[in-house]
């Protein structure tokens, strides 16, 4: 069961970021989470409650599931949990797991900025504060953020493998598409021969379909967040892609450049080529700064200030996001002290996070992007994607 | 365009609400709403916010969307809000606006019971009250449950009629199912009917595929909640089924019974036929009991009073829910004052509010239960269903 292998990893290293983080306790406590999922269940538990119910993981290595007797099944099935069905209310269970564990912290999942640890409803975290009154436990409970951050952005091994598959498929479908690119293809040509290998390989894309891939078409073209026109790619101007796929709940995510070449013409422009290599440059930098233990802020520092002193203006984002379950995963953030980003920048990066880097700047050419994705290693960083060298040339299939 | 029908519908529907229950304004606050959708956000807005936004309605009958600017222009299309795009923070847009508005009361979407009452992270709940900190709305924050009941509850005209069609439809596949029906069929091969019919519709079942329907075939059936088995059933038994399906969003729920014949058997036998009207008559007098102010366990108590006067033990559940966009929805509930259903059972009924009617007997023949739906109207209560007065006879086809 792949399912089970990825709850496994993570109750596993649930329990080393509790240490780490000094938490003694952690609840993810949810109900009719088909319809109102947090974020975490699918990492940490895997199967849904219908009925109130909670994962409560401990410092010491406990992993405690409460929930109602019809909701037992399935997670008892999983063989993971000391699973304590309740028939009559989850207090009690609650009051009686909580007193064994006896904690000083129990952490639970909010967060005003990052949503992926933000799952509790404000309606359950009252009920929580209900249980709790008039018990020692009163004051233990705090946001578990940066639990969360640990647990969700550090990927597992079959998380890491899942995601190496979504970019390995990507880059094939993109491969695939240079090579049948025919002159005649719209903006929109190109998408539907990228969703016809996403619907061969029974995938999903990225993000919403209608949206992805972004496809740019030349200079003129619009480089908003526009879906795929009826516009064709002139002869010396440079198609822009923004792809990624989800392969097994887990995502890629990167954008490519290439090059319909004038009649005649062995090579692009010198100057567009040189905006390229600008553009590339920035990314080598950010990726060097890309390490264990460095600020997200710094790596966003090293790629901004390749593209500022070579001439261009500063990019209007941050250099990357994670990817995980979500093509926007939450936790540290490869991004500018910007006050619209919050804390996050602030936060260190950590060995086994997938981050994207990713940057553009405006030229005659339209707007020149590059996007890769690295997994942060012991000393450094490693590409997942192969990247983008060169600006490879369209040329009729 | 049909959703901006019902959000046209439900924001109009919300102002009256907002009068009735004395609430200045209601705001719906989310982010990320694909990944963690607030259960009322397709109903009084009907597109998604991937920054934070709000829906912020009044009293006066104001319909405020406050947003990022790339979430601005799917909701300005609707041209139902006053749209109020931001590019850097929402704080000062929301602070503005509420200055405008100057409420005494601010509903928001938390609950302690009701999960459709509950949307609100508590992340965003401590933002929000960051916003009104030190201002003159700092005390004004509070749970929007019995707006959210009135809101969600009370169907609109295009909400009927979506349900009427869930209803229409999944009467139609039973009674093919009914005629198409052969003795070697097992519990599994009567769901693959049903889900054929329910492909060839392109629709979806009202809950988790593989548990709807619930079909049990006779007296040695697990009536838990187990998955379609290969169980066939014998003659002079009992098939039970309980089914719904999603139209358009909207959901149907019904139980039925039919029963084998013996050979050369005309009717059912006596006894059988017996408990089968006892069953019938609890559900008509809860029928009978539904209408605007009444207190919804008054009318499971005049269902339950039926089945014990009968000599039967009590149903160990509600009489019924609502339906709507979920299956079981939120609000009043036709259930006996005991401690797990907390204060639903004392919420009065509404004209316009939809409920399940469904009660059951354990008998020799095993678990006899039916189900049926009902439209609270101006003055009592209107069958959706077609109530099921007879146990039809299973014939080979």
């Amino acid at each position: 069961m792949t399912v089970s292998n990825i709850v496994r990893e993570k109750t596993d290293q649930a329990v080393e970021t509790l240490e780490e983080t000094n938490v003694d306790a952690w609840i993810t406590f949810g109900r009719d989470t088909a319809d109102a999922p947090d974020p975490m269940q699918p990492l940490i538990l895997g199967e849904e409650f219908i009925w109130p119910g909670m994962v409560l993981l401990t410092r010491g290595g406990r992993k405690i599931v409460i929930c109602e007797s019809h909701d037992a099944g399935n997670i008892q099935d999983l063989g993971l949990f000391d699973v304590r069905p309740y028939e009559e209310s989850l207090e009690s269970a609650f009051s009686e797991a909580i007193e064994e564990v006896d904690p000083e912290t129990i952490a639970v999942n909010y967060s005003r900025s990052d949503s992926t640890a933000d799952g509790l409803s404000h309606g359950l975290y009252l009920e929580l504060e209900h249980y709790l009154e008039g018990t020692e436990y009163h004051d233990a409970l705090t946001g578990a953020e940066d639990v969360i951050a640990g647990v969700r952005g550090r990927k597992s091994s079959t998380e890491l493998e899942r995601i190496q598959k979504a970019v390995d498929l990507a880059q094939e479908f993109l491969e695939q598409m240079r090579r049948s690119w025919q002159p005649s293809w719209s903006e929109a040509d190109v998408a539907a021969f990228l969703h016809e290998q996403i619907d061969d390989h029974e995938i999903e894309t990225a993000w919403e379909r209608s949206m992805c891939p972004v496809v740019t078409a030349g200079a003129e073209a619009d480089h908003g967040h526009a879906k795929p026109s009826s516009r064709t790619l002139p002869r010396g101007e440079v198609l822009r892609l923004d792809f990624g796929v989800v392969y097994e709940e887990y995502c890629s995510d990167m954008q490519r450049l290439y090059y319909y070449p004038e009649e005649g013409e062995t090579s692009p422009p010198a100057e567009l080529q040189s905006a390229f290599e600008d553009v590339r440059a920035a990314i080598a930098a950010g990726f060097d700064a890309l390490e264990p233990g460095v600020e997200g802020h710094e790596v966003d520092r090293a790629a901004r200030d390749v593209i500022t002193e070579r001439g261009w203006p500063e990019f209007k984002h941050g250099l990357g996001h994670q990817v995980g379950r979500r093509v926007h995963d939450g936790g540290a953030y490869l991004g500018p002290t910007w006050e619209r980003y919050g804390e996050a920048p602030y936060r260190e990066v950590s060995e086994g996070e997938v981050f994207t880097i990713e940057l553009g700047i405006e030229t005659q050419w339209g707007y020149l992007a590059q996007e890769e994705m690295a997994r942060v290693t012991e000393s450094g960083a490693t590409y997942l994607t192969e990247p983008q060298r060169e600006l490879k040339p369209l040329v009729e299939a």
